[in-house]
């Protein structure tokens, strides 16, 4: 696009409750958009079977992660249970300076991190079309006992509470449809005026 | 569209230089989507050969006019030359209140008082690929002389730097891409958390 050369890439926050359909909506995305790079973690975390380096996540040790810490390479990191979980500042710097856009799949926590150090970043609330919704979901997928549903859908409540601090929220009621939301915002985050400042001047 | 029922509709303002194909553009959004109202203006101007009443304008007299302004019955009005143009506030409230987008086609002076009165509408100018792709676009329609189009040119200069005061700026590079454009941006809005809080209450 034309008037859109040089543009910086766009920095994209994704957040939602597990369950909610997060993943599945991300794949359609990545499958229908190019130009977008997905910003995988760091961990400490041991992979579990099926994991993949890079893919998954990028595997590192505690020193390491701490050391990534010091140098101030982590945009937003939080620590889980006993595992640390980060997001790499160059990594993602690189690709929006290439002009290629960026999605981060977060936490709330973490959201608000980044919502703060980058204040042009786009921020995404996907949310289940209704509680009941997602407690079906949740006991649809067979993975977990009763009691660690109930606690996910109290996590869920909490985290939907802080949906007010994004700037955008995606009902997934179906995933091309969320799938879609996503993607008439990010067309229409290109053409918000602060973006558009260059291609103003250019013409005047 | 289930978690958007009862929603209000939103108020759009469309502006642009003259010359840029901004009705074609409308026409365009007009012919994709429904749900959506246009709102003709009310003016003490007399008709042109072809104009309709209620469809290019609402045409009234002067006395009806400043009626209408004493009534608080406008949105906005402006006058040029020595003609009053100005929007019907009840005719947009009935609208909004049903649900119906409601697109307004004004100048820069008229979307400032709009963006005063209503915070919550949306204002999107629209801008040529270029400032010589507008002049040759002027001159192509063959309807005005050199003179006459070198004041064109030099108003759309004027109204392109107030393009700032808009939240969106599309270009009209193609009539389909403008048209998908603002299609995203109404879609992207509706995404809007601040248009999204009912559906929150209700998920929480």
């Amino acid at each position: 696009m034309g008037n859109r050369a040089g543009r910086r890439g766009q920095l994209i926050v994704l957040s939602g409750p597990s369950g909610v359909g997060k993943s599945t909506v991300i794949a359609e995305l990545f499958s229908q958009r190019e130009n977008l790079y997905f910003s995988v973690s760091f961990t400490t975390r041991k992979p579990r079977a099926g994991e993949e380096e890079g893919i998954s996540y990028h595997f590192v040790d505690v020193a390491e992660f701490q050391r990534m810490i010091s140098a101030g390479e982590l945009l937003e990191y939080a620590q889980y249970v006993d595992n640390y979980y980060g997001t790499s500042l160059k990594l993602i710097q690189e690709q929006l300076d290439r002009g290629i856009d960026v999605l981060l799949d977060i936490e709330v926590q973490g959201a608000a991190v980044v919502r703060e150090k980058c204040p042009g970043a786009v921020l995404i609330f996907i949310v289940p079309p209704s509680y009941e919704e997602l407690a079906r979901r949740l006991r649809g997928r067979n993975t977990d006992d009763e009691p660690v549903i109930l606690g996910r859908l109290r996590q869920a409540r909490e985290e939907c509470r802080r949906a007010m601090e994004y700037d955008y929220l995606v009902v997934n009621e179906s995933v091309s449809r969320a799938a879609a939301d996503i993607q008439a915002i990010l067309r229409a985050q290109e053409c918000r005026i602060q973006n558009q400042m260059q291609f103003i001047e250019g013409v005047l």
